[in-house]
């Protein structure tokens, strides 16, 4: 990452108080949370109350991008350059401890800050929606028709950049008090994780269309 | 719901501006989304900074709960009336559509704003941190120590009153533009859910621990 990254020596902010061996502040773990999800969830703030709007995202580079109509009162509000949160989080599993106290959850988490910037030049835009739709399926891009000089007029896309992030997240097993380790219980994880299933033909699609391979065995980490 | 929810008759803030078909007050819908979801990302300001942590929550009543350790620097934020937005997002599928601009994913979300409320009686702490594990697993309380004093105390719990929330979703195949249909292009819906794998056994359990029923039909809609 270019001179000015923050990740290996977290901010104030992104510097993770609790559990800190949960923290990592690595900008490999970072990318690879950044890339294994697809919803983020964007914070901001208007006359002082926070918002928190889900939408997809992606990554291109340095860069975490979303997107949406060049209408929406929530892009608006991010388009200022605006301070926002970025977190994009993936579920991966439930941690069932022998204690209620200790019942959990396994995670990976980003979250990053910084003030969002407007991706602007039509150029710039075509890119961004590329790897928007490439990201959704590989190979897509190549099959489907490229956005209008109106359409990316009508959509907006934002980007932050990952100067100041950092990454979140619990692995293994529970991890109980030692006197109840003694209990009769079962004690374990319940692993989760996002999963695609058959894909669903537009009804209005010709029958004999064929299915795209990136499709046909699809899979997800989870998110 | 009794007296004072605004969830049928929406504020500015919760008012669906974009896509108004995919807004939805009805209480049950709002209810139904957040009891499907296990991870909220929890809003709050400070300093005029925008923050978006994920935690686990759940529903109990007019309320959303969610919790963490009494040292934690976010829950200390939230713990004293201030401002925040809960949103709980699930992903249900990608929208593949024969342009590039009507790429969309399939979701359920809800946002509700309001002041956190801190739950500080004894009574009413143990009952929410029951909810909260009988939500991960059924039934799953009775079999574990309950929390002592000491971790009771330990335990932040904080919960929303669900009077400004509203629901956004989508559904169904893309919606292309007519002369798009045309094209030669497979176009429909990848579902996607959050689905659990085999138990996973803690490396400390006796072998011979039956895994409780609960667990071995586990099904999630998503989140």
């Amino acid at each position: 990452m270019p001179d000015g990254t923050k990740q290996d020596s977290p901010t104030d902010r992104t510097r993770v108080r609790r559990m800190h061996e949960r923290g990592a502040y690595e900008r490999a773990t970072i990318h690879a949370i950044l890339d294994a999800g697809m919803l983020c969830h964007v914070g901001y703030v208007i006359d002082g109350e926070p918002y928190v709007t889900p939408t997809a995202h992606w990554r291109d580079g340095d860069y975490v991008y979303w997107h949406g109509s060049s209408a929406s009162r929530m892009l608006r509000a991010q388009s200022a350059g605006v301070a926002v949160c970025v977190t994009v989080s993936l579920l991966d599993g439930l941690v069932l401890a022998r204690s209620g106290f200790h019942h959990s959850m396994n995670y990976r988490s980003v979250m990053a800050f910084g003030a969002a910037e407007l991706v602007s030049e039509t150029g710039a835009k075509l890119h961004a929606l590329k790897m928007f739709v490439e990201r959704l399926v590989p190979g897509r891009w190549a099959e489907i028709r490229e956005p209008s000089a109106q359409e990316l007029k009508a959509t907006t896309i934002l980007r932050l950049r990952l100067d100041e992030a950092s990454a979140k997240l619990r692995v293994g097993p529970p991890k109980d008090d030692e006197a109840d380790y003694a209990l009769p219980v079962w004690a374990g994880v319940l692993p989760l994780s996002l999963t695609a299933g058959p894909p669903l033909a537009d009804p209005r699609l010709p029958p004999e269309t064929p299915v795209p391979d990136a499709l046909a065995d699809f899979a997800l980490s989870n998110i």
